[in-house]
């Protein structure tokens, strides 16, 4: 009988894993490490249920991949078995790089790193562990590969990994209107130049996938709260950094050595847990700020936050440092510690650098916001920015 | 124990009615009738779970407008146990007034006339036959209560009416993507000056409900092969009464009958049942063009349909109409019979009359479509025109 | 590019049709007729969302043959191309012999005629249209192809009808606990010596499977209400039959000749529409019983209907006569035509002629009822029997 | 207007806490605790989404309980404000008392205590917080009250706690059949004499529930796998104590004092983070025993398992203590740390002391496995046992 594991999930009900090196890299404990990353970092603050993994997410996405795969080349696009099986490992590895709490902390932990760096870091000692099948996979992650709609399918404006954040987020926070015809857009995908692209009765489905990310940036992933939240957990390991705070958890190390002593291996040992017992220590630090910052997360003591589309006065902000130095007798230099402020911005479908086009019947190609009707035009695909402003409830 | 019946709906799970009179109203032979008539006319023969009744969609704008009143009795509305009674009997009956296949064959088997104009006709019959019960009610539905946030919520931008039926007609015909997120938007609904508005933070539910109206009419509605089958469906009714075709339907008296002389029993003795039997009665008329156009529908023998933002040139329709006329061997009058063609047209949001109110923590109440960074603006909110064009595969 | 037609559907999505034949033979009127066939005859009258079509059904147990077929390919059954489409036209056809209102007029309109006897009837006529192309479907539909495994996902213990009817009926009438784990099953299912049967995990699936057609039965099915509404349909052919009820419907040839006289185009002419139309004729009968069995169905106005399982006294039966001759004035002959009393039976599981194996994994085959702790033993599996009494509210 | 707050719920839509008291309870510490709790402990290891927490569940059982109380009121049953305030309370408690990894590590980590008799505990504390607030609430906990139906709504055969996690667990896991219908449950309840019993047409419900419950047990709760795992786990613990492992983990506390030494200050300090923290820790342990089976669960390296109706043959057992020894360098004693063997029971319906009655229409009360034609009687409520048997694959 051939190699089949079966996954349970409840979003796509169940996903297959039908070859042994893909089941061999999902055993490996660089990939078993995402059980322990949450995937949408502190939005279960505000949402209860988004508690699924970076783990859940690749597989999903990988199974997005598979689908995709075949919807292709039913319509006669000449995929290899060697592309599939390199297309599915390089979407199951494209999150890899991911650290504690995503991107809550990226560039924060190891300071400015990027995740996708750190992802072919790993990806890179991975294929060395797996003594070199894995180099299909990682020209294909790069965009180093001819075939480019299968690097489209992995980062792109319709790629799995998309399609599948969306339709996860949205299933587990309940937020269903983030919801997307995830099936239907693919059935849609086409293969033009090998340039990925979009068949003309698929317009509404994109302009749907497009308002429903819109719908979750602001609903959910830049949600006050939540934003507000993710700024605290920052500022946190600013602070412990700034103020050598000492701590037993594994970040120690982050905090203190330069990004050039990290390897992969000690990248890899660390994950949620370990900023989660920081926080747990911390919160009973002696440095006030310290120990009010972690305090705010640990028990959901969530600051008071503002959102507006005008930068925040000067004076509403030295009003509230005065406030907070005064009520918990603290320096205003510490009390600046304590105050969140800054921008946060969104694009629909940004002009500039990101395409989704469509092919029609008659072979012509349009991008999305060319055709005629269209819904995605420049007055909506601008970035929007909003500005937040964070403090504590005194 | 008091009065109380449940029923089962695959979409908001149990409907409860828990009023004598509403279940009296529900059980009248006028309501019943309902349960024979299309919600989407022809919809099935390209979706083929599209088959759920005007009663199904009536009792499920019902549940929403009991949820709508209790979520604003929450929120300090003053509504009365009277008008609450009355909201839900005029939602129940706001489509009574449809007739076979509803919009597909409105104003064509009683010339002219448009279904809320009948329902009204109806809702009296059912007031004199309930002894008054009714009056408020029926002063709800004509708008002329002062609480007009109470016939909004049957007939406005964001009246249960269309909650109801997006999220049904997405939910059977499997167009998840039409999906809205109605307990979200109920949840969000306020009344100011007694008027129907939304909370700032419902916005992004609002857009997204905007633009799954947009999908689901050119994905489903609008459809081309949907379309292309109710035009021909009006078609039938043209041509039998044009040439007097001989029925043994109930339907006959309609065709023949001037809308004077039809009454409410009348009107309300007939549904798509009625059509269908003529139907297929026709599909072996002696009247060639008329039995081709009964085939069209009974065989799902449907006629080839284009879709263009363009007229039609005139030159293509000749040709087309000439080779009917030679290869079905009818003359060019008749042929002319056998082709469809004309506008549709849908606006996602109407600048000139439709307004949906967006109340601001401030007191400021602004239009959907005036809010910074707008989804909603005038590029998409203009009527959007589609020239159709069928005619029969020969 | 390759053929291929998709349809969407509330159930599983998509549907997926790419072998032309195939879609040839759902194109033909013999199959599209059953567009105008409900599946579940009268449930609408208590579930309003049970309008779904035997078409649908039978497109979605299509389905579910897609899926079992693939499942067992990748387990190393051998399954030939040929094989393939043939199964998928068995179970595209099998429920093509089913008339008006399926099992609730079956044997009564064509007397004594069994819809898998029509089935075939069809099916063979179809293979004529179709030059003989479809006479390997004929074999596994009639159990006469060596590979048996094939007949029994159409017909047996665990075949794709069942487990899409429950699953259909279950969504449409919103009653989610008849739903089963179909993808769950059908990754279970294995073939061992030319037969069907179920992995050893599988086992609580099954049961639960099990465990949800008895509830989809009394719940739904044999819903006290449900019955009785069918049973009254059957009584209104009977009557009319008796008295020689004249009606324009179609519907007529069939009260009035032999079973031999009726041809299969005869029989593929009507459907559920002209059912509906005399019993709309009927309804204002001379015939006092006629007409107010044919306002039970039409109106909602249902009968009283009461269930047990001891035999309906004879005492309770002469005085709900004497009192329905009394105040209608009608004879007690007639009275009689209006109580409508029987038995209604149903099995969770058939010890004598029915079987579901487990195939463990040491290779033993044992029957479902003779696991260790099984819940489908002989306490539970005999058939149960419940009284039926129905009769007019008066 | 009104104190309202409204938590998204993947599983029911909107949880909705309009009570300022309650919102006062969630927001204590000591209760935000539970978000970082598994529900579930380990099964997320066979079941990736299943990564909820105990806050999620005890939010759903609330909101449940909720919806029981507005239909038990509607069905006549007197209850007051104080005391449905009580019941919600009650329940969001119910679970206060679990610990790091539930039920896998309860009576472990403070050796020999139930997590009742520790929610009992906490909620004195939360009482005197709360200045006597929760004392009605405590009471209805303890089944102390008159009204005992309120207390079978928290712990019964249909409490709303199971009810919650058989519906979360089989939403988060993707095992669709363990899905039973709350709504129709809830609906379906009476109160006579006090006592919880559900209505006669009720029965089919509440057999799918019992069935939905024996497939949960078996597919998910006791997978070999799930159950592997948290024996695994169970057993880093003891032999952390046995070896007295030093860990920087606040378990630490829990590994060398004495029960009487614990606080409910001190467990409310530790959650899932601290156990994990530990076991990251000890999988670089210099025993070799606690090294694997820590790399075990971190790395999912997880044991070879069987399960079987007959006890582990004696041979079998010294045979793989044997092979451990001989491969792993360690003594006898030491690699019977390594083999997990015992028993698992699960009854479907226990006949001595658990009951769910079923009130008749005519007033009379019989046990669900005394009715007729009862799915559930005493061959299947006996408890099964199988017995397991873990080690490592070497």
């Amino acid at each position: 009988m051939p190699f089949r594991k079966i996954i349970n999930d409840p979003v796509y009900g169940f996903i297959t894993i039908n070859d042994v090196l893909i089941y061999q890299i999902i055993a490996h404990p660089y990939y078993q490490r995402l059980r322990r990353i949450n995937q949408m970092a502190l939005a279960s603050l505000v949402y209860p249920g988004a508690v699924h993994t970076r783990m859940h997410h690749s597989l999903g996405a990988y199974h997005l991949m598979h689908m995709a795969l075949q919807s292709l080349k039913t319509k006669g696009v000449k995929i290899t078995a060697k592309e599939e099986q390199a297309a599915k490992i390089a979407i199951l590895l494209h999150d890899v790089g991911h650290g504690p709490f995503s991107h809550a902390l990226e560039g924060v932990l190891i300071t400015g790193a990027h995740h996708e760096e750190i992802s072919i870091a790993i990806f890179k000692e991975l294929n060395t562990i797996f003594k070199g099948k894995l180099t299909l996979a990682l020209a294909i992650f790069k965009n180093e590969y001819p075939k480019r709609f299968l690097h489209q399918l992995i980062s792109g404006q319709l790629d799995v990994d998309r399609m599948d954040y969306l339709t996860r987020d949205s299933f587990f926070t309940g937020v269903i209107e983030g919801a997307i015809g995830y099936d239907r857009i693919i059935n849609m995908l086409v293969v033009h130049n090998d340039a990925l692209m979009v068949e003309e009765k698929g317009i509404y489905s994109i302009e749907k996938f497009l308002v429903a990310r819109r719908l979750m940036y602001w609903q959910v992933y830049l949600h006050k709260t939540v934003l507000c939240a993710e700024k605290v957990l920052k500022q946190i390991i600013h602070r412990a950094k700034f103020i050598k705070a000492p701590t037993t958890s594994r970040i120690n190390d982050f905090l203190t050595k330069h990004r050039s002593e990290i390897t992969v291996a000690n990248f890899c040992s660390i994950d949620d847990v370990d900023v989660m017992v920081a926080i747990k220590e911390w919160s009973s630090s002696n440095d006030k700020v310290l120990r009010l910052l972690c305090d705010s997360i640990l028990n959901r003591n969530l600051f008071k936050t503002t959102y507006q589309l005008k930068p925040i006065a000067e004076k509403t902000y030295k009003e509230q440092l005065k406030k907070i130095s005064t009520t918990l007798k603290i320096s205003l230099a510490d009390a600046k510690w304590l105050i969140l402020k800054g921008e946060s911005t969104s694009s629909t479908y940004n002009f500039t650098n990101e395409h989704i086009y469509i092919l029609f019947k008659n072979n012509k190609v349009k991008d999305i916001s060319d055709i005629e009707n269209a819904l995605i035009n420049e007055n909506i695909t601008g970035k929007i920015k909003k500005h937040y402003f964070c403090y504590p409830r005194l």
